[in-house]
């Protein structure tokens, strides 16, 4: 197996667990009112286009770090594989997190799980760059300047995801904003001006 | 990263999105008379074959485009994963509008959110050519001469879909059959009798 | 854009299909007597079987077509595209045959639309043969003289799709033995002995 | 066709057979208690976790198969369509196990039929180890010692999957421990401190 292998199942998952996104906005049945309907429905809208910015901007944070790997050994292979799993899973709590975002208590429950859920896949994030870290044998030669960087900047991910989930006890709305905002701060963190593909 | 891995996420989004589509065509339950049942169900099948053929069509376009492109910045990036982003909603509309499109009043609206959701993938595809425009660093080299032709052409989509949306208030089959037509233009337009891919 | 990257949204589009056909499987809700619900729905069991097994082979007799193209021009690209629509739509005539395949009229209107919706498949493949018999100079040289034999074989899906339509008018279930017989003609008829892939 | 198409249709199913688990995790629907009803639906968790890392486990393993395969002659190709035939109903049993897991006599017909169609899977990839024994023409050179404990080790597969259905009509939650310690009996029996990929 090459490397080039386990990318091309984790392009495969990112790109279906970020379309699957789509089977969870409502289509409402026998409406009379189809705009007032379809307005109703806005944290399903909003729950989709903050989980796809996630996926996507963790896609781009899998290339960037695949790209200091020259070998994988199995330890890295499961750190993989298990955050395919959380990624995998997104299209749950971002369902649950759109139905009942308005309510009261179970729009706090639902919100502390969609925390929780994309916190365990962040974790797993920076427990991959540790790894790395410890494994220094794994990486690409001229790359290894670059993992204590990522790692710190991958905390980032765990600590925010932890604080919106304890937020959401408080109001699952401000936590929802929170999960907006690291999506946004994955997004413009990175360096700009320079090719991030050739 | 390499603009190859875009492409693969890119390809990924756009096979699962145009995919997807056949879960939103209805099993008529319990029918006494299926041919009756499933004949009513002719906007599912129409508005199919339209979703499709438009997700194929701005897969080439999107091909087309990428053959441009030497190296992404992260501006280009995040055009390429806004477009996927409205790619991968495109089954949302697509069962809105067959759900609605004989219905006077509520089949106004999901033809207009069916024409505002692809004019929002149009117009991000506009944009992404206009940024090549503005970036032409970015091209492969001797591809500078294609840029305008293909911004100008790209417009259609946009002026058109909006075009759609404004029709779908008077009548949404109306507007329906612009969408249809949308497709076959950009289907017929492109340039024949010579290789597409080699 | 390379003859690659067709083959590369073609896959996905097969890979997808073929995985839909999952979701149209029941889960009995509430089932006191588990065993005897699950034997219930053996039509469906039945369509996955032969469903999954007919967009196998046509992905097979895909890549032995594509094997045959150096270069793709427009009217071959966009049928690869149509025998692709029909492709994704498959998971829904097996869902509508296995919903009805018991019943008396409903089951024929049934197994009629499964013959006419993989029929049209069949015949887009059919036609891509044609086509390249009409326009040589898009084959690999050294291929010109298989084309002959694969588009006479490719006939057999057509006719064999149609007559199980007309013999679902008299048994769905009959048809539905047609329809597996075809996948086990062209699994069988493949030559053997020889290397299908390097 | 080249092994490496092979391999992308099976990538692609892997990946999309892995990630449709996700639709069968269940949303609670007008829910005055989420936390409760969250974990009511805990079966399902615990199936998706085993679900996805057997899917993993299984494309490991199918990557260790195909990197001594030189080429493929139509059994072999027949044999990893088969596979992947049974790797895309994978979410069907574990979505029924999740629904019976806890009742008494259905709960140990849903676990029969896991365990039976997960053994079926398993027993076409000790078939495939078999036949690349009776066929070594098809081997990398230099692989053939590798086949006789490849062999052997798959066979562990459909015993363990054959004994957790007869354990299922005992005990549901028994034979569920027993589907789970498969799946970790394969992850943690690789070679360790090994490249894995390169």
């Amino acid at each position: 197996m090459t490397t080039n292998r386990i990318q091309a199942l984790a392009d495969g998952i990112f790109a279906i667990a970020a379309t699957l996104l789509v089977l969870e906005l409502p289509i409402p049945s026998d409406s009379t009112d189809l705009l007032k309907d379809l307005a109703h429905d806005w944290p399903s809208y909003a729950a989709y286009v903050v989980s796809f910015m996630t996926i996507a901007i963790v896609w781009v944070n899998h290339h960037s770090l695949m790209d200091c790997v020259a070998r994988a050994d199995r330890g890295l292979l499961e750190l993989v594989l298990l955050l395919l799993l959380f990624v995998a899973i997104v299209p749950w709590p971002t369902a649950l997190l759109a139905e009942y975002l308005r309510e009261g208590t179970q729009g706090s429950t639902a919100a502390v799980v969609y925390g929780l859920v994309l916190g365990a896949m962040a974790t797993t994030f920076t427990a991959t760059w540790w790894y790395l870290k410890r494994h220094p044998q794994l990486l690409e030669p001229g790359t290894e300047e670059r993992v204590p960087t990522a790692l710190r900047r991958s905390l980032v991910g765990p600590l925010v995801y932890l604080a919106g989930a304890l937020i959401a006890l408080i109001s699952p709305i401000l936590a929802f904003v929170v999960f907006a905002l690291i999506a946004v701060f994955f997004a413009v963190s990175g360096r700009r001006g320079r090719p991030v593909a050739t």
